[in-house]
């Protein structure tokens, strides 16, 4: 079978597989996550041993730290996948939920009732985890998943993919209701990308080229996000030690993520108070600033010249941009030219300010008085979720489980036609 | 200016123009609408002028009957297009509404709240109407749109752009607002389909040919239907005498649209009783059915063999395939292998059979006794609608003013930071 072939056969696969697990009750979905998550449990030995295999090649290829970090499955992340799946399970089933009935005037009683979207296809690079939360996910709600990783975690994809074949089997849910990729052929992803009437939905996770890639060449319909560029805007009417608090925690809890804050604004009547206080919180921290003309004359040491392409930049290291305002409304369009629609906030005690800012700021999370880094599905209640969309269809944000679903339309009549 | 710096610059004039409409009040937004209505009223002399050059053209140019239907803009043409944007001004403002905000464990407050996608482009063929409908519906939805529409219709698009610019300019919108494209170079469309970070959906309305190839060269975002090939299935429990009612109306009511039935199946129980009937109904109406084997054997004449081929035709025309199944089951198994999930309905007096056919086939639209003729979004309650989507993502089935907006979260703290 050559690349198009295994490709195509992929495919009509999943879509066979979707008569059973779309209509698939709560109960036998659960029961396979219930299956799933023990036995990741049982399998922890040989999981691991798979994964030393893919680590050990890393190392020899000299992958860089961050890479290897993503890339390794200990024993206790095992354990970790296993509780996010059990977590998954407890989820709320999103498919076959109906809203209220309206009746049209020529009594047709109409409505909308939720579906799973048919066959998801992601592609994500090292990390493993990916492979059993969007397994879980995509079978709670009801679809067939593709899944395809990175190379450099294929021996602990295979692994993973056993137990899940194996959760599959003993709850006699056809095998295409999972399926991971077992070769690394570059191609895959090219033939993938074209599967356009059976892909419903293909999710890309990993660096800025792979999505960019994913999104000039697909097909079929694509979710995704490219970065975040995440503002803090310290308003004039600040409390400023709030400030330094939620300006602190949006940079440096986890400087490599999404929702880590890249630029920090400051209102040009508390900059001279504010900046001097985070500047001397930052050095302690080992933040690195790089600011604006006004920044640096009220900070002269501990900080470098920004330049413009700082202002774009998704630093995803201790590196934080700043730069004084002189009002909101310079604020909310400097957010407008540089943000890429992922999460701002705003600090002030000003409640008309941060109302103006919710309304004006057109992010997937616009916050008032709160850290960037709740721009996460568990923060805000939605359960695990898939990945973070900034693309505004379908889901701006954190995409969860509901979002793996779509409505149709329904409608009961008794003889109705179109006069 | 070259082709691809003009579309860059529509991109940014768009672009610049989401600011103000995008959070423009409701009164804002339908007093450019009313002035729009009674500039239509008031230019209509000028804009049937415009459309004679395009339907001359046309003619001269051998357009088949078809065409010069869908291009012709009469003056009760224009009035009804004015009577679409009042009833568009009337719709609920979709934008700005926020559900219910539910309070996190650490005190912060989240919610969700619409906001518009931003810009938006339409590219259509020789359907003026689109141009009217589609400005008014992105401006009531706080949208910039970009109008592509078909090179025979270029005159009357142009009289209608100045109407439209001259309803933005009466109220001191900007004029990015809705831009008309006013050259018909082939490169204009290629290059709107690259707008990638400027365009935040890009809808095609036209034939198959169209979509296609702007689904296979988008690097925006898409919304489309490629076609409606819907079903109409004549349970064993059916009343037959409203299944011949619902048969007849969903093919001949209005043929040429995407909602129009194209394969009638009939259980085996009722084929002997059913059949006949239909065919003579068939027949004073002029419609042509193309039958399986054992449809022929019940109506000898008057239809004639249908092939492999006619089980997934969209014939939009008066032809209808007919398939006798032997149960429930085969016919929800040809709607999957050949349907397009587009709308399908099932005649039954067996409530049991037509909750199961509701939850069993994923169509946009899934009917209990009534025609598929109602897949459109004034039949359904949802007010004017830009378009039937048959993809599973934003939008499935008839795509209303809503579908032109999305939701952002938005939370409110006291200075929560993430531990």
């Amino acid at each position: 079978m050559n690349v198009t072939e295994y490709v195509k056969h992929l495919g009509q696969t999943a879509t066979a597989a979707t008569v059973y697990i779309g209509s698939a009750s709560s109960a036998a979905k659960n029961a396979i996550l219930a299956t799933l998550a023990q036995l990741l449990r049982d399998e922890t030995a040989a999981i691991s041993a798979a994964n030393k295999l893919d680590t050990d090649q890393a190392a020899k290829a000299g992958l860089s730290a961050a890479m290897m970090d993503r890339l390794t499955l200990t024993p206790d992340g095992i354990s970790a996948l296993a509780r996010a799946v059990d977590e998954i399970s407890a989820l709320p089933d999103p498919v076959g939920k109906m809203g209220e009935m309206t009746v049209r005037p020529n009594g047709l009683r109409v409505g909308q009732m939720s579906i799973p979207l048919g066959v998801i296809a992601f592609i994500y690079e090292s990390r493993p985890n990916v492979t059993i939360d969007a397994a879980a996910l995509c079978l709670k709600s009801g679809n067939a998943v593709i899944l395809r990783g990175g190379k450099e975690a294929l021996n602990t994809n295979l692994a993973l993919a056993k137990v899940i074949d194996a959760a599959l089997a003993h709850h006699n849910c056809p095998p295409g209701a999972v399926q991971v990729i077992n070769i690394t052929d570059r191609e895959v992803v090219e033939q993938l990308l074209k599967l356009e009437g059976t892909i419903d939905l293909l999710i890309p996770r990993g660096g800025e080229s792979l999505i960019r890639y994913v999104n000039d060449n697909a097909r079929v319909p694509v979710l995704k996000h490219y970065k975040g560029v995440c503002h803090v805007y310290i308003d004039k009417d600040a409390d400023l030690a709030m400030g330094l608090d939620i300006a602190m925690n949006s940079k440096v809890h986890r400087p490599g993520v999404c929702n880590a804050a890249e630029t920090l604004l400051v209102h040009a009547d508390v900059a001279d108070d504010f900046l001097p206080r985070f500047a001397s919180l930052a050095r302690d921290a080992g933040l690195k600033l790089r600011g604006c003309a006004q920044s640096l004359e009220i900070v002269p040491e501990g900080m470098t010249a920004a330049t413009e392409a700082d202002w774009g930049e998704e630093y995803l290291a201790m590196i934080l941009a700043v730069k004084v305002v002189e009002d909101y409304a310079q604020a909310v369009a400097h957010i407008r030219q540089y943000g890429s629609d992922h999460t701002e906030t705003i600090v002030t005690e000003d409640e008309s300010a941060g109302l103006r800012f919710i309304g004006e700021v057109h992010s997937s999370l616009v916050l008032v008085n709160a850290s960037t880094r709740f721009n996460d599905g568990g923060q805000l209640g939605m359960g695990a979720e898939i990945g973070i969309s900034t693309s505004k269809l379908h889901a701006f944000g954190p995409m969860g489980i509901e979002h793996l679903t779509i409505k149709k339309h329904i409608a009961f009549g008794n003889g109705q036609v179109r006069e």
